[in-house]
């Protein structure tokens, strides 16, 4: 991994933690089997890609990043409440997530319905308390972020997508429709709000936006690669790239998406250092 | 009712279920499901107490109160959401909703799912558009709304209290806390921002305050007392004001607090006359 990513990583993903950390309600606080249940799920070492991507566009914009930390987490949160609801059994009934028994098997049903919620709830709530940013910005944040998070146009209509499809037959366009509603808008989400809150020029905020797109979808192929070769779990019947593409063109489409996004960036100079590292980092990845 | 609030409700209810039209993705947008069971969820002649109440305290203070009906109807999408989220079979398990199928058995479990979670998203949607109001009071309400909405303080935490004291004997202070946090908590924030974004004095705001935190409560003693002697389908097990009182102790109840609620809006003189026809309303009401 390139030094300078592995540096902010290092000094990114703590910070993160710690802003979930204040974020989240105590365990002690009442009714406290539900708090359990959003800590449990949330605070599980994550990679935590998102955020680390908002604050790496943030970043390249403004120097002390700290202010970005708890809207950076709320797109975590969103992240969280997702893969909760995503593996109980009326959806993709999941019984481990990272590792550990999924939300519904540590507590219930009942308790993994509502802690997504919460999650959900809690991220707009994050949203509405800084103060380093104007009302006017945050709010257009509020906007974007719902709009990724929600239907038609973002991560619940991808999933809503992807349960539909399980099984059928689905088309080349269907697949990218699909990849780029669940996984790419939320990850596109992440980094053009971390960009737009430290400040970037409307071209730049352009040209992110074509970043966004690009990554956003490879980091879903990417994943769905790993998943053919790795022997990870993903359920029977769904579709994937290399089931549609076979390995080797799936990585020819990953490396190409890839490459549009480099590209993408180009205008930004010096400032894209990071977010470049990340196609980098997130092509070569193992997990 | 009184004649006033009756004109009121005339003109405010279709108001509303226009722009609960409006804020819904179409049913021909694609994935349409999703869209079809949000839609019939929502539209589906419930009677917008809550959005009635938040542009009655709006209509306190101006007389135009269109700009506050997608901010009204926001509050309507996140109770529309938690009816569908508390009626699937690992919450209370209710198979009927307003006289039809709840949604996961007109739909199924995965689409009642996602379909709450995408109307919770949307709610904060609307919060973020309207052009009416300064962003930095719309992102206040975004704050009081997500906390009114969530855990600990809010209407999830009300719920899992309810869900964890199933079947077991609960005391006053718990049942008070349950009906405040589950029911009263949304209902106060509608009230409460209605009254803000129209503009409401900080003392009037104190007062306003007082008043949501008692027909909030009475609002669900009221719905104990209907369930208790109207047949409706209260799920055995759950505790309610007339089960640890009995039905006359629970009526003066519900009357001592609309008292307080009524008294609480004593010094908003000629303002408060429709919030006060509605304790008589809602003291009255029949189902």
């Amino acid at each position: 991994m390139n030094s300078e990513l592995k540096v902010f990583f290092a000094r990114a993903r703590p910070a993160i933690d710690a802003a979930l950390d204040a974020l989240l309600p105590s365990e002690n606080a009442s009714p406290q089997r539900i708090h359990q249940a959003m800590r449990y799920s949330t605070l599980d070492g994550g990679k935590r890609i998102r955020p680390c991507l908002c604050v790496a566009a943030f970043a390249a914009y403004k120097k002390d990043w700290k202010p970005v930390l708890p809207i950076a987490s709320a797109i975590e949160l969103i992240h969280s409440y997702s893969l909760i609801h995503d593996d109980l059994p009326a959806m993709d009934d999941d019984d481990v997530r990272r590792g550990k028994p999924s939300c519904h098997k540590q507590f219930d049903e009942a308790t993994a319905i509502l802690a997504g919620d919460a999650l959900l709830t809690l991220a707009f709530e994050a949203l509405s308390k800084p103060k380093e940013f104007p009302g006017d910005r945050l709010l257009r944040v509020v906007a974007v972020l719902s709009a990724a998070a929600g239907t038609p146009g973002g991560m619940v209509a991808g999933q809503v997508m992807d349960l539909e499809t399980e099984g059928k037959q689905v088309s080349g366009d269907q697949l990218s429709a699909i990849h780029r509603l669940k996984t790419g808008a939320l990850i596109g989400a992440a980094v053009w709000i971390g960009a737009y809150l430290g400040g970037a020029s409307e071209p730049d905020l352009a040209n992110v936006k074509n970043y966004c797109d690009r990554i956003g979808l490879a980091f879903q192929v990417i994943d769905d690669i790993l998943d053919a070769t790795d022997g990870r779990n993903r359920d029977e019947g769904k579709a994937t790239y290399p089931f549609l593409y076979g390995l080797e063109k799936s990585r020819g489409i990953a490396r190409q998406l890839m490459a549009d996004a480099r590209q993408a960036l180009a205008p930004l100079g010096e400032r894209s250092k990071l977010l470049l590292a990340f196609c980098d980092y997130l092509e070569n990845r193992k997990d």
